[in-house]
């Protein structure tokens, strides 16, 4: 009897030569000789390259069958590996039996023929474009680096915390967050003032979808010293381009007695981590984007991982950006939010590295940033890398209470909302630090695609929620 | 100069004696001798135990400071590794430096003082329950498992997939579902007939959170063969009961080209996996558990792994159930859903082991499980355990479009709103199964907790988004 094979462990020779094995998957293509044979390449997804089956016209089914398939047909093929007279597979498939599993209805109007898509087309079809060469190395590729971004937080000896996603704190304001609710829109409850009475609500008050498990994941660093969250977030801004979401994940390291330095060599190791694996263990997935897509994608990630991080203060990196003789479309001054040009700038030109640029100014950062010694800045870092700017956003936490309180009334937050949150500087208190890295945005850093919306398999954006 | 170690390092021997180190933790609790040295059990959530640090009166800071140290303040101890003649720790620290990080606001009130605390209690205090041994060890494992979760499906070659949270297919009725919005509910948008006008909602028309997958990830393995998804779930049913949860974690898995006996097979191998590994790394937590929450838990998992699991039939259950002498509160009869204590009377006292029951009624069960030839029964099957009955429920999928319209049919579902589910079974189609695994439920069988609230960090439950 023979036994069934994944793709994958049949081109990377796992299987000796001389076997009889099944492969069970699709066609991508057939291509019939004069000769009286037929060569079909058949792909299961488990790697990038179909498999070559060549199938003599002596089997049962040749006419009846095989000569019909299409692209999209299922097949059970069983032959006897072989090494391959072909350029590009070491081996290939001598079939002696091709079993046909589900047929193509009407091949002329299948959606995802063999032939090439607009990306936009592909998006209208996002049950089947997983069966596209490209969704598929996109696939692999998002999960060799969710599978690489846990190994390494496990390595390093942190801990996975699930933050919640339905949340009742407005940690950002309320305006990009949306509401969740069980209430009849029809019959509204009100009190007796007139308003809606969300106590009538399932969970007895105002609802939303979390956009960052931030302040929750600071509860378990400051027991577990060493946690990361890695899980869905939302934002309902609704801005149509080619880098938001409304729904992405996202990973959120957070780490008790780290400062910002500390904070900085994490997201270098991180980063390069996840960059090796993927140059490692999907060189195949990465061929092709880098001959499809963007052919600097993978001299992108080597040089990456090979370089050194510079480091430079926010201050400092104005006076570059003034000092470069560059007209940029934004003014550079000293308090400014730096964007995508002025940070393209730093990374690809002035350093030509990744760099981490640190201590913003507190009146364009968060109410939890460390507040600095000169009164003026906070401990924020972004890191910056060649080819798409910002990739990561952290900072140092502030730990001292009164300092927080201050923060939060400059602010006009209210304290009693965030009683949780202040009683971890009153208990024990210590230094901690920590990132956000958008998991969408190392995607199309990694594959050089240009819209993200083709590196999550069900996009979530204003006015779509197909699928 | 000294480098700071982990406790889980320094208590694993992974540092030598002798060699001076830093670690960095919270106290949990403080003992003084008449001799004049204060023993610290200093904690960093590393591993279950604390490390013991012996401080000498000699020391600075010792009348000022150390002698003041209360539980949860958190300290930085410098000392040398030395052999430790107490039994249940192989290693403890001769402290020569104790820097006080951050003090307890009024340690008489401080809601973790060292104590014993009920399960209630700690759940008002869930920011800072992770402090203690029990919420603790519930993190570690749960880290343990999910890991190994990861682990295992990249092993046997799935690709995770990220399914997407908000939907406006409404998979189940939507009276479960939560309903996501940005309208403005003080003044909703109106149709022309006066009906509410989703087509100004964020998305375009009415959306929801998930309840599943499933349905989703059938696209992906129709194309990759091997995927699992592992993200959050939702329900908004208003069961305020220790089993449920209106946010939690799924693991799905789906393989195209797998019947229901390989769907049972991978559901055994996966468990086996997940158990060994917390059996083999998390061995200090468990022994927690089993000391203080249930004592059979480890014996429990072991006898798990070591075990082959039984199958039956359902309609060979119902007649076990029948010829079993057992008074149910809940009749048996052939149709019925199989309620907890037929599943725990199958499981602990039948077959003594984990057991698989497959080919439910059709009428009990979602219309897209596979039809079997007596019409009468699906190819479903749920994975029953010794202690928890229920675990896993999964079934092999129609994969024929005739009698899944058919079905729809039945069950009054419109197939428009199906159309790209549909269209699996046009294009290639393939056997193919799947079952869904509630992450929190294996939490609460591996570390026999009553309540599901105490296994996930902040849960939320009707009346309940704190935090």
């Amino acid at each position: 009897m023979s036994q069934f094979s994944s793709i994958s462990d049949v081109l990377s020779e796992k299987i000796t030569v001389g076997k009889t094995i099944t492969v069970r998957g699709w066609v991508r293509t057939r291509r019939d000789s004069k000769a009286g044979l037929s060569f079909l390449a058949v792909y299961d997804g488990s790697c990038f390259d179909p498999i070559q089956a060549i199938v003599n016209n002596d089997i049962e089914n040749y006419q009846q069958e095989v000569l019909k398939l299409t692209a999209g047909c299922s097949v059970e093929v069983t032959g006897t590996v072989v090494e391959s007279p072909a350029k590009g597979q070491a081996v290939e498939l001598h079939a002696t039996q091709v079993k046909v599993v589900g047929w193509v209805e009407d091949p002329d109007t299948y959606p995802m023929a063999a032939k090439r898509h607009s990306m936009e087309y592909l998006r209208e079809v996002a049950h089947l474009r997983p069966r596209t060469n490209l969704i598929g190395a996109v696939t692999r590729v998002r999960h060799c680096l969710a599978q690489a971004i846990h190994r390494f937080f496990h390595e390093e000896g942190f801990y996975w915390v699930a933050t919640p996603l339905i949340t009742a704190s407005d940690t950002e304001g309320a305006g990009e967050m949306f509401r969740i609710s069980t209430l009849d829109l029809e019959n509204l409850p009100r009190t007796e003032k007139g308003e809606i009475d969300f106590n009538e609500d399932f969970f007895g008050k105002e609802a939303f979808l979390t956009v960052s498990g931030q302040l929750n994941a600071e509860t378990y660093a400051c027991a577990l010293s060493k946690v990361y969250t890695f899980g869905p977030t939302f934002r309902a801004e609704n801005s149509n381009t080619t880098r938001h979401l409304a729904e992405f994940w996202m990973v959120e390291p957070e780490v008790a007695f780290a400062n910002l330095a500390d904070n900085a060599a994490l997201a270098e190791r991180m980063l390069k981590y996840v960059f090796n694996a993927v140059l490692t263990e999907r060189a195949d997935d990465l061929q092709f984007f880098a001959k499809h897509i963007d052919k600097s994608v993978i001299e992108r990630l080597e040089s990456f991982v090979n370089s050194d991080f510079a480091q430079i203060d926010y201050t400092d990196a104005i006076d570059v950006l003034l000092k470069s003789g560059k007209k940029f479309e934004f003014a550079v001054e000293w308090g400014i939010d730096l964007s995508s040009e002025h940070e393209r700038y730093l990374a690809e030109e002035h350093f030509k590295s990744p760099v981490v640029v640190k201590n913003y100014p507190k009146d364009i950062k968060a109410f939890y940033m460390r507040l600095n010694d000169d009164g003026k800045t906070v401990a924020a870092m972004d890191v910056l890398a060649p080819g798409i700017g910002e990739i990561i956003g952290g900072s140092q936490r502030e730990d001292r209470l009164e300092i927080l309180d201050a923060r939060m009334a400059e602010m006009g937050l209210n304290p009693e909302d965030y009683w949780w949150y202040r009683d971890l500087r009153k208990y024990g208190s210590v230094p901690h630090s920590g990132f956000g890295l958008g998991f969408e945005r190392l995607i199309v850093y990694v594959t050089g695609l240009q819209n993200i919306r083709d590196v999550i398999p069900f996009p979530r954006a204003p006015r779509n929620a197909n699928f």
